[in-house]
């Protein structure tokens, strides 16, 4: 017998089954609740044609059919394929095919590119539409197709199989789906929850985006341990601050941009908050200042720092309360990414592949049972990253004597915009297809708002002209907009090697000279 | 990947080399120095031919070596057979030759029996004498071993590979060997630190006997926390209340009768004993009037109530401390055992195999990843008790609708004895070899300080004479002490059924009739 992702439904389904499983807006179910929807969903997907291994896709906002989509997939034994609801129509689509996703679940915001998908796409055959209105023409309903369903048994797919496929920026400028096994999801929420457990009382506040492993991970973990789960559809500091006073959560997951505008907000003073005790942060470091005030709006909450990537199944390293202290603070422990869970074999590798001393730095490699078991339809990509077991992060980092993590750059040459990973390769190949455009380098530059914002140095043909603005609007038609560039420069020619190639680093130094906390 | 059970170590040598590992009399050692002698131990048994998968015993009472023996063995690639330290040296010997075991660690207070544990058993051809003196001759020495040992690598064994055979109590009058692999026992451990969590300010003190499941779970999970690890050589009132004041143990493992006789200890008083915080225990319920007189020595323990099985890779129920309260006794739940942990199925069946609504009666059956491979070279028995992945305890329950178990009666006619299992049949045989019985019937009875002790009911042949005292004697030179009945009563004849079956409910009733949690 191996680990199964739905497992946990059945055990609160015998212990626990009248009490609160979700919450979202003004619906609360109970696990025997979700239980029975989840049966019928699984039922209605096998009616369509599911079978075993094969993906669905989700394009939506958290919610709790979120939670039921999930469930449901793997109870009918099918593999989950989470839409980035902040992509192109075209990256969705290309993501869809890419894995052969037949079946789509698409939101109420989302509604009306279902018939456009279908057009895109040749793999998906079949979208259902998951609100509380009518389904637009074309697009099966979500809830008279569970009406209508006859509850399954559950596929009980574990260990090594395909829980599911969620698509990370590539370097090629084409995301990539990263594979995930049952094994690899249970195995980050179980070493996750040996440092952070939850307990009887925990409440947890799923505010991070779902169709994300860190977003995803709180709510396996919540399923692990059977505590109830409140939703917020996205971030917005105020919907956040009445579901926390509401429900009296007690755990969540924030990126530290989320963090600032919650601390930050004029009406923070206004909501009793006093229930939460934890918050884990994941993607970027947090600043001082901003973890100042949020001891003064938040004195309750101990801080947590998550580090990982999809590929990891999740954040694998905790940066534990204490180092958020003055002591640690003092000690620079803010600056360290924290110490890898159990469960997880962090090293750090020298060119050659091995482990080099503690405070050497090097590319992070990692091994375990929580890392993927490789990049859906990409050999060679998967060869690449993992080697003898070992993943290669791509990121530049030392670790010191006590373990703890200190990121120093990156490889792949990615910035870390508001949680999400940009390629600058991908904002690159956007931007150099605008007709002006003769050549440009994409960077990180320093933001209180976002950690990183994407920006852009672009040289222009000769005797061409273009604007800012203008280059921004033609990116959004081609790539996500969290990945166009803020702000462009223009310059008569970029900073080069000898061997040819252009040299980021001269571009980044002006903008990170001043930074305390360098991760350029 | 799958997951294994040396990954720890590697861990906290990475995070936390210079921190107390484990603590035995005078003896600290820090993770570092664990890890060191751990390679060495397992070096050494390369040396002496060990191959992957091969079984290396480990004879002797709790202490930081048993720890080292885990490790090592692990490490070194073998699989564990620790062996019960209250039985026989035939039963013993048995024991090594059913699984092969062909090297065997003895502590000081059975390096007597080395040599002659070697002559009776065909399998055992190294016996390593761990403890401070000198090796008696014929015995290898451990610390000598260990210095000119070249330190292994990690053979890395993990997932379904073999971590050892746990013998236990077998209907047949011989023990079983229980084969455990590595996700069974950190599927056991993952699963209960869910809901029991150490946190990084716990020290764990191991009481309970490590060669038991239950005594080896604690430690395993202190492994996987990285908690310091308290160990005394075995249950003694004052060293287990010293070990608590000296180290400030927080959390240990006890059978209800170690928690009675270190509450009505005299000299409880005299220690402070404020650090212990958690008590699990195990094997069987615990009474009222102990629980009552525990709340007033040890004020502020929170006690949890486990049940398992060596199959099932440990205990996994958990009787939750409110349950312990008042309220929690008032309901009666004093006599629950508990709910499953996350990551094993429980379900009570009927005769036909089906599962029986909440609150009917019908044997315990359980599946998941911590349930046991199987018994060693005994396939019928193990496909009599493992069928469809289900594991049949032989144990006779219901589970309410709440998931609490409540167990009714043992099919398989044991008695639990001051937590280790005793088969009556086991003790049947033994006593019907001696020439002056000619029927018998063991039952359990109540008993203040076992929970259950040994009973035996005898018809002698005629015109024959034989003492209590005798029996015994004779008894013990068959089988181990525990096992022995600790009274006899002598009668004309046995109530049989119709069918020839000795009524033993008829027997048990005049004992069980004043109780008020029967188990008989």
């Amino acid at each position: 017998m191996q680990f199964e992702l739905t497992h946990a439904l059945h055990r609160l389904e015998q212990q626990n089954s009248g009490a609160t499983a979700v919450i979202f807006r003004d619906r609360q179910r109970t696990w025997a609740d979700l239980a029975e929807r989840v049966a019928r969903l699984a039922g209605a997907l096998h009616r369509l044609g599911l079978k075993a291994g094969e993906r669905v896709g989700m394009l939506g906002l958290n919610s709790d059919y979120y939670i039921e989509y999930m469930l449901g997939v793997w109870w009918a034994g099918g593999a989950l394929n989470p839409v980035n609801t902040r992509w192109s129509q075209a990256e969705v689509a290309f993501s869809l095919d890419d894995c052969g996703t037949g079946i789509l679940l698409v939101d109420e915001r989302f509604a009306s590119w279902g018939d456009a998908l279908r057009e895109q796409s040749k793999a998906l055959h079949t979208v259902i539409y998951v609100g509380d209105g009518e389904a637009p023409k074309g697009l099966l309903h979500y809830e008279a197709l569970l009406r209508d369903a006859v509850p399954a048994e559950d596929a009980r797919r574990s260990g090594d199989d395909l829980a599911g496929v969620f698509y990370t920026g590539g370097t090629t400028g084409f995301p990539k789906g990263v594979m995930l096994s049952h094994l690899n999801l249970l195995s980050n929420a179980l070493g996750y929850l040996l440092e952070l457990p939850y307990s009887d009382d925990d409440v947890v506040l799923g505010v991070a985006p779902i169709f994300h492993q860190a977003g995803m991970c709180i709510i396996v973990r919540a399923l692990l341990r059977g505590c109830p789960m409140v939703v917020v559809d996205e971030f917005e500091p105020v919907a956040v601050m009445r579901a926390i006073e509401e429900h009296r959560a007690t755990f969540t997951l924030l990126v530290p941009t989320m963090v600032q505008r919650l601390v930050d907000h004029p009406e923070a003073g206004r909501y009793d908050l006093g229930s939460l005790s934890r918050v884990l942060y994941g993607a970027s470091p947090i600043s001082e200042g901003v973890l100042e005030r949020a001891f003064k709006v938040l004195p309750k909450v101990r801080f947590y720092q998550g580090y990982g990537m999809t590929e990891t199944g999740g954040p694998y390293t905790i940066l534990p309360a204490w180092c958020h202290g003055s002591e640690g603070q003092k000690a620079g422990m803010l600056r360290s990414a924290g110490r890898a869970m159990w469960g997880i074999e962090v090293r750090v590798v020298g060119e050659n592949g091995d482990p080099v001393p503690s405070g050497t730095v090097g590319e992070i490699v990692t091994r375990g049972p929580g890392v993927m078991q490789g990049y859906w339809g990409r050999e060679d990509e998967t060869r690449t990253a993992l080697r003898d077991g070992w993943m290669h992060s791509g990121d530049v980092a030392y670790i010191d004597d006590r373990g703890f993590l200190f990121i120093v750059d990156r490889l792949k040459d990615m910035i870390v915009s508001g949680g999400e990973n940009v390629y600058s390769s991908e904002v690159e190949n956007a931007l150099c297809q605008h007709p002006a455009v003769q050549s440009c380098a994409v960077i990180g530059i320093p933001s209180e708002k976002w950690g990183e914002a994407v920006h852009a140095v672009v040289v222009l043909q000769p005797a061409q002209e273009v604007t800012e603005a203008e280059l921004r609007v033609f990116c959004k038609t081609l790539i996500a907009g969290y990945k166009c560039p803020v702000s462009t420069e223009f310059r008569d020619s970029l900073p080069v090697s000898g061997a040819g190639k252009i040299m980021k680093h001269v571009l980044r130094e002006p903008y990170w000279a001043d930074s305390s906390r360098s991760i350029a």
